[in-house]
């Protein structure tokens, strides 16, 4: 589990851009330096125009390179397949299930494609949980602890009780044994459900009273899509 | 998929018993007939007298020579492994998922293990939407569509929105296609997903105002064990 970047930055989406320094593997070096003209492969189909997301300037040159590496068909779309192989390709597996709710979280549509505005997202947002489980993975056995992922949650922004807490180790403990150990891949499918129901709450939260109402509208389209993603 | 028992009864646990007839196929057959001693194996093991469970008095015969078939290790319990088996017999493939969804909202735990009071409860909530299914899979097509999943739900006591509809239809539509088509396994996930966060939406609400309210550690607990099972 060595390796992986180092990020001391807080969590949020705010957080300053990382240093410009490999993130994925493989096809990140492949990419073709950010800043030339690729005449050759001028990025995207024929249709690319019509796309209106593109990134703004001022972005980190990582962020683009990384997403067209990642944008094997150039589409100018990454769809849940590239994502996976991207994602799987830092010698983790992740599963189709959790690509899709990292996708509908970062985009609240099922359209299972995303742009460079929600890559860009999705990039940060993946560094800043890596390099927390890297910073509570200490003994770089790859697992971290019950408590350890209470320590890594509650950095992240996250305070969850200690019955909240136990539910999740049991839930996302997949080593089978009772070694109440939890993996990179399970780790981040556990911050993604910890954060996409968070917000939601918070979303419907009276201010600062602790409580949310919902209709049964309301409350089935919430919780429908992380069911059944 | 003709052949399983009509059902004309409607929703619910206290739906009269269904006639003694034949519900799940092969090890239904080769149970012991109710009532006589089993002294060659005296159901369960050692401790089973320290199991307090057994059925009541009155209990369809039918339930509890299933639940004997269905009880492979004669532990006096059905674990996640020996239901999902008896699920699938029925030229159906049940998914663990769907079978640990399935105890977890009859026992309200994460146990995987059912007792009789519980298998009891499920043989006659499967019967219930078998025979739903087949009413509205009118072609015997072994799929229902997303008008018929409708009929069906409100069937079952479940009043769907439109919009919840087309959001189910589309996750439980595995067909691959845009059939918008729902086999009967994926039937069966669908009515214990909205039958459980409905019960649970119930069980907040204030009186038929149509609100309910949540504290951050409720909405947590009731929708986490639906995602992580």
């Amino acid at each position: 589990m060595s390796g992986y970047p180092h990020n001391p930055s807080g969590y949020g989406y705010g957080a300053p851009p990382p240093p410009p320094q490999q993130y994925y593997s493989a096809p990140y070096a492949a990419a073709p330096p950010y800043g030339q003209p690729q005449q050759s492969s001028p990025y995207g189909n024929p249709f690319s125009a019509l796309v209106p997301q593109r990134f703004p300037p001022g972005t980190d040159p990582n962020v683009i390179a990384c997403f067209e590496a990642v944008d094997v068909d150039r589409s100018g779309v990454i769809d849940d397949k590239e994502l996976q192989r991207a994602l799987s390709s830092y010698n983790q597996s992740f599963s189709i299930r959790t690509v899709r709710l990292l996708m509908y979280l970062f985009t609240n549509t099922n359209s299972r494609n995303i742009g460079p505005k929600e890559f860009t997202q999705v990039f940060y947002s993946l560094q800043n949980w890596r390099s927390n489980f890297e910073k509570f993975d200490r003994d770089r056995s790859g697992y971290i602890d019950a408590w350890e992922l209470r320590e890594a949650l509650t950095s992240l922004g996250f305070a969850v009780s200690p019955v909240i807490l136990d539910l999740l180790v049991s839930k996302f403990d997949k080593t089978g044994g009772n070694k109440r150990a939890i993996e990179y891949d399970n780790f981040i499918e556990c911050c993604l459900i910890v954060k996409g129901l968070t917000e939601r709450f918070k979303e419907k939260e009276t201010t600062y009273s602790g409580h949310a109402t919902f209709t049964y509208e309301a409350f089935m389209l919430i919780v429908l899509p992380f069911l059944i993603v």
